[in-house]
């Protein structure tokens, strides 16, 4: 397939990287620097994004100089971003009646799984046929492609998932530091948990008490990982859909606050969100 | 081995069941019924006990027709019953000064796991030998044998594994109520957590909610399984624990108050623990 | 003053009751009955609205018949719906950039207060003026009229006190409830409050324990007074508005989950606001 | 009346301050140095004690040396301390039992309120004359004597009355600072608060956010007043008050995880109650 690259990114450094790693690759591409995202949606059948929250996309896609002022009919638009559910359907509609096509696919599995290519992208779309369209890209990145149902599900099922990761972290946390001040070995402590029914992702593959595995966050400090900022994005996008279906979401409330505080504390604001086990047991230093 | 059984309970009708069961046993044993404590310690040398909080095991052992007063320096006491670690400590500690030996054992599974011999004991034992000899008889009953440490610490591995069972079922039954109301298709969001980092035991084990799993309470109206006071008692004891070490449990503070709740509610009170998904989901009906 | 009425509810009872009242009162004023928003505006100098949430806001005031399209420079628009403090002002300044004059005046006080003209009137004006001239009109309904700052603040003033109300409220039921059920009498233990550093408005002059004090809704089993749904509305305004400054409100948070519960509860939808105290004690019957 | 002084403290550096401060009064009376609390009972008729937890209550009266080896009929105890309410009962009616009279009487107002004997004492009591008599000791320390019912009711009264004020305050911390980051004037923000229905006696008496009123601890980076520690201990009480009730109580439980998180804290643990405040707004700095 004769295919090339069409960039555009407000952060230069970014752009760079990629052009530094194409020009070692194999199978080098021509890369074409756009001026904005409308002369991408231009030059560029299939377009990526992936940007940090939801008045971002809905300026990059709608905006004077959105990618909507630059598509046609075989326009095709992937948008990786973790936003506002209700913004993520309603610029993908927005697009859509404008004779294009869209996607939600956000991701998870950190900058590990990004390298990797073992991302796991969790899609919102409107047919089976851009389902299967966007996973003939996805698949590039990650191993696990999940059609979760129509568009903005794919929002939906990250902010759930993230929203019980959250929690889950947080009480394994509590449990770690509780059973260690009761005189627990922390991996024992961490064993019985993994061969019991408080077994949780969490617990085995990514546990916050410094000591008990390696590679992981808690081991180097809580450096790298998925930062407490990130995290209290995606509950606060998980509360607001909670309160517009209102749904009861008590633990997950307070678990949104918890890393709201974490992520605007000073010693707290760029570690990893394992770090609530530290916050936890050095009451705050 | 030349053995029998001493049996005493208060409630006759278990008394009644053991025997009847024994009688269809291919290796009967002589049965002997005790009129006291005092009297199964006097004819028994290895003593299982499991009774429902620490006030019973402190009678039991320790009161006026307790087992401390018709033990030998030959007997063995099996604590199995969950309940206070301090208390639990300082009843073993009594005993073991009167020349006798004792281990706490708390265990999980329920009942699926009692029939099937599938158990997890979690061992507190002052030394590996007592470990040792509690495990010859344990394993009759449990696949999974853990020493966890001290006397006292089979209890603070049970709270601790039940006090991060309890927040996940809470976290997992608003993630799936969540999802649910934004329009996932249950089973399909189930699958989606257990493939990402939401994953836990309940979530792959005990879903709560309707329709995903069968053979789990909830395909069952919430009948069987592990109920909710017993859950609100273990989170008691979890919070006391906390309490007395200072350690900070905010979500496991919370989630001991929704079990409490239910554990009085007269429409949850006798159902099991993941009956939290339709108190939310149907705002306490 | 040679005054008149111009008119206009969806609620066809709301308008029959106001001309029924007008009609038995002294001093008789003309009353016009408006087909529109648009129509009021074009024959009313001063415009008083009161609507249940914010999209309701943008259609009267922005929609297609809105009040903008039928304003002039001497219009003077008194908004006292309680609504997202950020829609207020964006609605505000969307209408004084086409020349006219707006003020968003909450209230406080309920059905009581509006009847007696003793409500609270919570002001947010761009001027010193415009405050003085929204209170010569709203000190015949309210009897403390507050300029809180700038357009918006009186949104925030609103929330903020009902933040903390409903906090109150919680915390008094949960004490109530506590010392009763340790054996002290209900009215003595509202005078120690009252007497001590546990007094606040609620436990002054609306007790939430059937008993204490007369003429409050639980001594009518919770009818009347402000309901539920809208202290979870209250409740869901000043999430939004803490999400948005990233504030930390922990207990808030919790509180508003309560209340949303309670708002879709079948047995609690339509009670008043302390009836928070009867879902403790009672466990949700 | 030709009364006396019999004096114990391990504390020297108080004892000392005692005898200082009455050197210099005009009403000297004898004082004698009790060498334990056994002599305190037999020099006696009329024992204040005052003690920071259970567990020293207990030695005080019940140990070797305790206060029950040298009462007599005559003898009268008045407790002070603020301990835990079973724990209060029971120490009494074993005192009852051997023939003295006793009652609980914790005190609320702190150092201010002891100095100008302003405190006040809510009084457990079996009779109304033992009541009376309590009575005619405290009122030369307090203005404020409540008669709360039997024994142990003063306990429950005490811990009831600070649970709501811990609500309270991080209810109206989480205000303040909500509405300061949205714009409002604080002290403009107090003065809505204390003439709506969000007014408590925080809000009128010990305004948490600095600027707001002198003479408060948040005037003086919130030295002095009535410390972190205290309040959790008292929160500690409370649920445990609870827990044995199986009252309901979600607001206090997170209020004694985040009192119990300050108290622990190093730059927090020794500031006054109200210094959650800071910790919102700074988030823990």
């Amino acid at each position: 397939m004769n295919s090339s690259f069409v960039l555009y990114d407000i952060n230069k450094a970014a752009l760079e990287k990629f052009i530094s790693i194409q020009s070692k690759s194999l199978s080098q591409k021509p890369i074409h620097l756009a001026k904005s995202p409308v002369e991408v949606a231009e030059k560029a059948s299939t377009v990526i994004t992936m940007l940090p929250d939801s008045p971002f996309v809905q300026e990059v896609y709608l905006g004077k100089d959105g990618l909507i002022n630059g598509l046609d009919n075989s326009s095709f638009f992937i948008d990786s971003s973790t936003i506002d559910q209700s913004v993520s359907k309603d610029v993908a509609n927005q697009i859509i009646n404008k004779g294009a096509r869209q996607i939600d696919a956000p991701v998870s599995g950190g900058v590990v799984g990004a390298e990797a290519a073992t991302l796991t992208f969790m899609v919102g779309a409107a047919s089976e046929d851009d389902f299967i369209k966007a996973k003939s890209y996805l698949s590039h990145m990650g191993k696990n492609i999940v059609h979760c149902g129509n568009l903005g599900s794919g929002q939906i099922a990250k902010i759930c998932n993230n929203m019980l990761l959250a929690i889950s972290m947080i009480g394994l946390s509590e449990t770690m530091n509780l059973g260690i001040k009761l005189g627990l070995e922390p991996k024992l402590l961490s064993e019985i948990l993994n061969s019991s029914s408080g077994q949780c992702w969490s617990s085995e593959k990514y546990n916050p008490c410094p000591g008990v595995m390696s590679n992981v966050p808690s081991s180097r400090n809580y450096e790298g990982g998925f930062g407490n900022k990130l995290m209290a994005k995606d509950l606060r996008l998980a509360i607001n859909a909670a309160n517009l279906t209102q749904a009861t979401v008590i633990l997950a409330s307070v678990t949104q606050q918890i890393y709201n505080f974490l992520s605007k504390s000073p010693d707290y604001e760029s570690k990893d969100f394992s770090s609530i086990y530290k916050w936890l047991d050095k009451n705050g230093k």
